[in-house]
């Protein structure tokens, strides 16, 4: 099995390092007094440290159905599995349906790529357009897999945003094909307009859809969850529970007192958008001043930039640039066939505006002096 | 896929059983304050809250590492994997050798038979003794397996521990045949008289040692590790980045803030130990005086006391006592073929000692009725 490009680079990232390669939030704006206060009401008794169950802890499971409840999706709280963060809900929905081929997107989240190939399943890739997966190359496709990932909220890499309307073609024809869907949505609190109803909310019976806190609150909690009708969640517990016996306690209680405060979790999600939209609109301008060949979307949301830079292999652009220690990811990296060679995905989120302008600074040098 | 029965018993587990079935430390035991304390300190700043190293936290990867060195065994902290408990680790471990044969105790740990299946691990039993697995029976199996999974301290379910001589003669059959073990060791610290060498010990390149937190601080902040050479756990790094990208952070960082007062861990051990024996020689006595039917050997450490009920089958002795919700785990639960009727596992560490007479005496009288 390969190793992730991505981590790969991030465990050789030193702090002199400008990254806009991961997808990683600003560390700056973690709630972490926030979430001391709750560690210390926590942990003023032992109840915390014991085993506890494998679908998660009732409360926590509870407050993340009446959220979904809340955005117009009824939802109870054994419909709630919670997981290792939203890469190990893949795993155990892939490691449940395995042997089967699937639909995602192209380009797509390498990491689901990864775990795709280590379950068995056969991707079958369908182009992403402005606005959501091409619907006629997917109708096509869903014939032969009747199982497909999206990302449709704020898609990585893409920065891609379905619109309403493919978001309903796209339930109908899962809908009628009796396929399985698995809606991948860690960045849909992280909206800088409005927030979007999920493809999943149109077909309950027929969706696994993800969640997480790590983008919205902090990566190291590794908390996510699967929302599914009871029917599909029962078999993937005896996988979770295989697979770690329950997602870590300690960490489950904790989040459970941070969210008890309601108002905590509603501000810090209000502070992150606005301040991500500053940075998403400051670098997009450093963009468009420094290299005005590099041909990108605004994302509505999320922490990616992504396009096409005219002439340039983004590969060697990079191996270039890291000598200078500035990262990004190259798109080859996102597809199945790594034929796609002018792609760039930046993240805007970790870096500060200092940083955002040197780095692409140095971007810009590299890259006219490879146009030369 | 199916359920563990324990984890099921669990779920259904009110405050008011009493239970002897799951492999539970005593929650007045842990250390919440010093843990407390440790949180208190890490969430100071928001370092701890981002993302990190698919193999773990560095300086909590030395300390464990040290405590090796300290115990004889010569390890660096690039030869340890931070793991969501060493129930990943197994998973990490038998996913990446998948469809090979196995040799296991019999019985064994339930929890690692059911990822064996998982796996498609071929799963070969050979007898427990009284002083570890019976040899000649061991060498044979490990000539069709070369792969075998040991709990040789305080071991799950049976309580037995290992000779000195078995141990070395083991290790010998594996050096000879070049093959694997899986040493798991979650109850290494539990000792009630003198630690135990490991196995890996003697034969480190053709070993990987699993501990764990869960045992001997607390099982909710789900930490362990895999202890092995190199070149061994190099092509499990990829597995455990693919399955949930890395451990809980905050975790490790509250762990690894709490270890660094280095008589915080010692102490409580000296303390956990003490109890416990204490506690086991409480339970015994009742079970000698209530059951002396009940034959079995006395543990050297660890959690549990496994014997053998004459003319009792102890599936039916056990849906009696739940309706006296009174819970123990039958022995059938630990052998790939469940022809066993009469054994039983109890653990005798989450009890008070007033729930353990009344528990025992439910037993006696369920029992009794039974044999009359």
């Amino acid at each position: 099995m390969k190793r992730s490009f991505i981590r790969e680079i991030l465990e050789h990232t030193t702090t002199a390092s400008i990254s806009f390669a991961g997808g990683l939030p600003d560390s700056k704006l973690f709630p972490h007094l926030a979430l001391k206060e709750a560690a210390n009401k926590v942990l003023e008794n032992q109840s915390s440290l014991q085993y506890s169950t494998s679908t998660g802890l009732t409360s926590l499971k509870e407050k993340i159905a009446t959220q979904y409840s809340k955005d117009g999706f009824a939802t109870t709280s054994d419909e709630i599995l919670i997981t290792s963060g939203s890469q190990q809900a893949l795993d155990i929905i892939t490691r449940c349906y395995h042997d089967r081929k699937i639909t995602i997107e192209a380009p797509s989240y390498l990491g689901a790529m990864n775990l795709f190939s280590l379950n068995h399943l056969e991707i079958d890739s369908v182009s992403l357009a402005h606005d959501g997966i091409e619907i006629e190359s997917f109708k096509k496709s869903l014939c032969k897999t009747r199982f497909t990932y999206l990302i449709p909220d704020f898609q990585n890499p893409s920065g891609c945003t379905y619109s309403q309307e493919k978001r309903e073609v796209i339930a109908d024809i899962i809908h009628q094909k009796d396929a399985l869907l698995i809606e991948d949505s860690p960045y849909n609190k992280l909206y800088f307009h409005a927030p979007l109803p999920s493809i999943s909310l149109l077909i309950p019976k027929n969706s696994f859809h993800l969640g997480s806190f790590s983008k919205s609150l902090a990566p190291a909690l590794r908390i996510g969850w699967i929302r599914a009708d009871k029917k599909l969640l029962e078999p993937l517990i005896a996988y979770k529970e295989a697979m770690d016996l329950h997602t870590n306690g300690l960490v489950q209680h904790i989040l459970d007192a941070y969210l008890e405060k309601e108002t905590n979790y509603e501000a810090h999600l209000e502070m992150l958008r606005d301040s991500y939209h500053d940075k998403m609109l400051y670098f997009t301008s450093i963009l468009n001043e420094l290299l005005p060949s590099f041909i990108y979307n605004k994302p509505k949301g999320g922490m990616f930039i992504y396009g096409k830079f005219k002439g340039i292999d983004t590969t060697i652009l990079l191996q270039k640039c890291l000598e200078k220690e500035v990262l990004f990811v190259p798109g080859a990296e996102f597809y199945t066939h790594n034929n796609i060679t002018n792609e760039i995905r930046f993240n805007f989120t970790h870096s500060t505006k200092e940083q955002i302008k040197k780095g692409l600074t140095i971007i810009k040098e590299v890259s006219d002096k490879m146009l030369s």
